[in-house]
């Protein structure tokens, strides 16, 4: 069967990551096709033309239409599902939790994941060597208050999977790749990552 | 009568203003609760403990519930009404455009305005100050591309105003109180901010 769907991807990227997992959660088909950002294939003129004017994956293209941002292409792909929540205030709650990831967390957890395990450190512009410490600080922080919300609670809105937990189990669960993340500091995040995986249809970073 | 909602807000912030037009554009009466975040006002254990875990503002309450992230308080306020496309890539396409400017424009365009105009540059640390030139470069580019976009489209997404056009007109119309932004340098984007202020219901950033 033909995938009604294609990621234009980087495949080790936990933005791209998330619409995959997304799909598997949902049973829907994607092809992939695979670019490397290292070598800057999402900067070429026929990719800023084509695919996406701000030379980023991913990009979900569904039929002529592209769709850039990961947490918009989940949203795409999950809408009319459980995985977003039928109640207002919880949808809303859940889109919260999928901004505050691409703007407290995504720019710290995922950052130094890319620049220490991707880049290299000794690759790093002084510039960016300078933004490790407070980005550490910020990651830190960041995981501590998904450690604190998840106390009392199995998933990040309501009482199953939402694409708030889709969205932030992408760069959480890889967080000690790069940066001297500690997911041991974080034992309530580490129980949900394990709820994460045991739902039905989940798919690893590497599948 | 009484709001049913009550935003906690530093008025002058582009992100709670985004909040107050959704509100205004869709006639909902809302309480403004206002924060020095100069002072510290949203980092008080009260605040932590109360309203915002991440000590951010803004926040809407909607009775006793509590919900962070500008964009996400927007898509609640107008969840089943015409800023939010009926169409299921419009509405995906809306998103997408509003984590782009949480990730591409506002750390940039709107973090510049505040450290020039509301910090002051000399009272910048060392980090930040490296990170002007970047930044401005940045913003210049988010600009641009929304300057390319709007070449042949009234506004972001469809042919009304949404949800989109709202995220993005908060920092943008304000752009050049700091950080050396030219909106001269973006027609298409001076003709779209005129758009959005001829909307029935607009409301400034100062009312």
């Amino acid at each position: 069967m033909t995938a009604r769907y294609i990621l234009h991807e980087y495949a080790q990227s936990g933005n791209c990551y998330k619409i995959r997992l997304t799909a598997a959660l949902l049973g829907v088909p994607i092809e992939r096709r695979e670019y490397d950002i290292l070598k800057g294939e999402t900067r070429t003129p026929e990719f800023l033309a084509e695919v996406n004017a701000n030379g980023r994956i991913p990009v979900l293209q569904a039929g002529d239409r592209f769709l850039p941002e990961s947490n918009a292409a989940c949203f795409y792909l999950a809408d009319g599902s459980p995985l977003i929540p039928a109640d207002r205030f919880d949808r809303a709650d859940m889109l919260r939790w999928m901004f505050w990831e691409q703007y407290n967390h995504e720019p710290n957890v995922a950052t130094l994941r890319f620049w220490l395990a991707f880049v290299g450190e000794a690759n790093l512009s002084d510039l960016q060597r300078a933004q490790l410490p407070g980005k550490k600080a910020a990651g830190d922080a960041a995981l501590k208050l998904m450690d604190d919300h998840l106390a009392v609670r199995p998933y990040f809105v309501g009482s199953s999977v939402t694409l708030a937990d889709v969205a932030l189990y992408a760069y959480t669960h890889v967080a000690e790749e790069g940066g001297g993340f500690d997911l041991g500091d974080h034992p309530n995040v580490q129980a949900w990552l394990a709820r994460v995986e045991a739902t039905p249809g989940y798919s690893s970073i590497l599948a």
